[in-house]
């Protein structure tokens, strides 16, 4: 069993990724810790509440951070052309969901989790990395406590999608990115390099919804306004981002590492950018040097990880 | 033909350049500027002189930049460790060359020939990007008269060869490219996505020697100190950068490019990185909009571009 914290801004594709989680029988899903990125602190932690609530999922909600790890940085809006007013496709969203929230924030949620089970937490992290760096702040000692970090965000080896250099989730919060990939806990991070690769069809969601039954119809509906984004980029369908970091954990198989040192750019035109130094390349003294080598996922199986998307969400039928 | 200036930082790559361009029947080599970067700009100047009077290069030699654009830039040593001492693999040249140079500075040359010629120049330069952006400066209007501008630098989709981001030749002078890069004059950008997949084996750059005799004993020399550079980096063999830009100029239909805006970082972690936004990808507002679309050089016929390179080297015999 992998014993999972998800911090998440829903978010369409964070909702198909909660849902993964929720339903795979490798993974113990110890709490739900949202962030602000796809929408405000909050709207994705009225999400997450909402999700909770529809999904019937036992863990908890811990809200977090809903501003930048340096206060003073430029921020940027919510792209509610991506995951519509309300983050969730404007499917209708109740305003408030009579569900309650963990009292701790989302970083002293996390510190305690993974003080309360060393060595076995893994942190899937698929919003902005805030969260993730304030906890780091709040207990610098969790590092060696945790068994591994799972982020989707970057892109190393093509462009990003906010700027030609940045990736959403990196660009969103850069200096909080940059701590979280240079700490020394073992990160993997599953960038543009291989979500975007990684497109579920109409059709293939269309099979979930059939197959899995109204949990999946919620996921379907909420995921239509997303999709119509996607009109313009992909060929049919949409891009499942945060999924693949769920994949990654249960199957770290349909992937393929690259390891070396990563930075995040702060500031100038390439904000946000990440950049891994790979440990094979020889250069003369850097900013990548005598930092941790994290894994990069370079390459993967798009249709066996949409396969086991499929194939987790429909596993669980509702009675 | 193709009338070319040669911008050049002699540098063993750029030896096996010039000799390209020179053997090249199809070329029309109008001058020689020279830049700093793999030595000084005096050492850069005096190689040039040398490889002039060796291999009876009839087009002059002007002398260029001997620091950055903006002269305050924190500056970069010379890789004497690639390049040797001397530039050209310690081979031993001698200090003083007594060819006379064409008493312009590089820039105004590069001006006067162009406007000499309007139209018709491509201006292939494999060295730091400061002689064009001094050009530029000085006369804003050879945007419109200059046929291409084909250069070696830069790296798009892969690591960069100077830090984790930056190709050597763009790292030099960040902001020089940045203004090259941007003007709106046609550039075709050969970098590392390409350079690094072309590599001369030993036995290759001996058949080369074998074929071609006097001249190409010199390229053999002068090669095996930065043959010596690249054993831990390739399994046998050189890469061979500079040609491969020469090679574009007369065989375009061996590489595959990508066109779109780019953009220089200057400063901070990614100094020197260049970074790409091609035509296709749809972003919101970024520092790339409203810039000319350059070509990225994106796939190369490595070995068809080494055979090119053999038979335009060997194809004049000395007498
Ligand atoms: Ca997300
Ligand atoms: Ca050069």
């Amino acid at each position: 069993m992998h014993k999972v914290i998800f911090d998440t801004d829903p978010g369409v594709d964070d909702a198909m990724a909660l849902l993964f989680l929720h339903h795979h029988a490798e993974i113990d899903l110890l709490g739900i810790t949202t962030v602000f990125g796809n929408a405000t602190i909050e709207t994705t932690t009225r999400n997450a509440l909402y999700l909770k609530r529809e999904w019937n999922i036992d863990a908890p909600v811990a809200r977090g951070a809903g501003e930048t790890f340096i206060p003073h940085r430029v921020s940027h809006e919510p792209p509610k052309f991506i995951h519509g007013d309300d983050g969730l496709g404007n499917i209708g969203v109740p305003d408030v969901v009579d569900v309650p929230l963990d009292p701790r924030p989302a970083h002293r949620f996390i510190v305690d989790i993974i003080r309360e089970n060393p060595g076995e937490v893994t942190l899937v992290a698929v919003g902005r990395m805030t969260n993730l760096a304030n906890a780091l702040k709040e207990d610098p000692e969790i590092v060696s406590l945790v068994k591994e970090i799972v982020i989707m965000g970057g892109a190393f080896d093509v462009n990003g999608n906010v700027t030609p250099a940045a990736e959403a989730n990196i660009h969103g919060d850069p200096e909080a990115a940059d701590i979280v990939l240079t700490a020394t806990w073992p990160v993997v991070v599953v960038g543009l390099d291989v979500t975007t690769r990684t497109v579920m069809t109409r059709q293939q969601l269309a099979d979930i919804r059939d197959a899995a039954g109204k949990r999946a119809e919620l996921l379907f509906d909420l995921s239509q306004f997303y999709i119509k984004f996607y009109e313009s980029r992909v060929p049919d369908g949409m891009v499942v981002h945060d999924a693949c970091a769920c994949a990654y954990v249960v199957a770290p198989e349909l992937f393929k590492t690259r390891s070396g040192a990563m930075r995040v750019i702060c500031g100038g035109l390439a904000d946000g950018q990440t950049i891994q130094k790979p440990d094979h390349m020889g250069f003369g003294p850097s900013d990548w040097d005598n930092l941790p080598s994290q894994n990069a996922c370079v390459e993967i199986d798009a249709n066996a990880v949409l396969k086991l998307i499929h194939d987790t969400i429909v596993s669980v039928k509702e009675s």
